[in-house]
Order: C-alpha cells, then structure tokens, then sequence
C-alpha cells in the first residue's frame, strides 16, 4: 500500500489517476478480463504500460490479479469490491468530462458513461 | 487551456488532480474567497503553492480572479459555472475516500463532505 494524501478526495483521486487508469477500471467494472482481453480492449496502451498501471491497482486494492496454472499461462484481472465501490466516482468524472466536452474545448472519444450506471 | 485527454473522466481528472487543487475546490464551491482568506483556511500550504494551483484552475477554466483596484490590493477567487459543475465530482471523490478509509489504511482529516451536498 503507497503513501496516500489525508483528504479523502486526494485520496480517491491518487488511486484513479494515472495515464488509461479510468479506463481500465471502467472495462473491470463490466466484469473480469483477461490480459490480453484488455490489451484487444485497449489497442493504443502498450502491454508494458498496461501491466504497471494493474499493479499499481493491485497496490491500491482496487484490483485482484488471478493466475490460472496453464499452458499458455491465463491471467485474469477484476475489479475488487473496492474498485467496484469507485463507480459512482468513475461515473460522476465521466459524466463531467462528457457534458463538459465543449467548454474544455476538445471532443470526447470514449462516450458510454452510461453503461457505468448499471450494475456489474 | 492546456491539452486535455480525450476520455472524459480523464479530462475531469485532469483538471481536479493536483496537490491541494480538491480542498482549494471544495472551499471556493462553498462561496468567493479573499486569497488571504484561502490562505488562512489552508494554513499548511504556501501562498506560492496555493497562487500556482489557482493560475492552473483559472487555466482549465474552473476558476476565475477578479483583482479590486485598491491599496492594498484585494483579490478574490470564485468557481466558474464550469467549476461549480464539478460539484457531483468532488462529493463523489469524497464520499468515497471517507468511506474507504479503514481500507486505505489511514484515518481522513476534512471529514465535512456533508456541506458540498447543499447549493453553493
């Protein structure tokens, strides 16, 4: 577990944050997947990148980490019932980022916030 | 405006994560601030720390400054609409990281998510 910040936001905030984070956590709320699921899932992140922002998931408890003794070894990633309690947090920062795509002045590419307001 | 990424909870990411940038937020929503009167709320962060979270929030557009032409000069901040919009953000990030604090492994200290609930 990493050092984290006191105020309960920053808090928050230093476990989402970091580069593809939101949004790997966004594809784990929809239920587990293996790597190289979210690799297919995530074409523009490099497995290098995308395997030290899991662990640095896993540090926090957001995320578990599931390996399958097989022949081509299969990892699986979820989210755990920490990293599910972020929905809401993950929705609210979504929906922000969405409806406010035109005063930030850039377009947004992701668009389904929505399927975050269901349950897993 | 600086660039933004392209996914939206990135983008809100983007502009409320920096060191003190949640709680400078958090006091602006609950009304306009005298910069001495920032300062005395946050005792523990420099003038200079606070002055450049204020520059990057006003950049993002979240924030504005009105300087009153009197000696000695007055300075106020408030939160943009834009900002105040981040409102469901922070209550989120707070609920969350208060309610997870056991998990997290330390004790919060703002503990007043409560008032962000309430109209500015």
């Amino acid at each position: 577990m990493k050092n984290l910040p006191p105020l309960p936001a920053e808090r928050a905030l230093r476990v989402i944050s970091g580069r593809w984070k939101p949004m790997v956590l966004y594809h784990l709320l929809l239920g587990p997947q293996r790597l190289s699921e979210l690799n297919r899932l995530m074409p523009a992140i490099s497995q290098k990148v995308l395997i030290q922002q899991l662990r640095e998931m896993e540090a926090h408890g957001i995320v578990s980490r599931t390996v399958f003794p097989q022949v081509p070894p299969r990892v699986d990633y979820e989210a755990t019932p920490l990293g599910q309690s972020l929905r809401p947090v993950l929705l609210a920062l979504c929906e922000w980022g969405r409806r406010h795509a035109a005063e930030l002045d850039e377009l947004d590419t992701l668009g389904d916030c929505g399927k975050l307001s269901l349950p897993a």
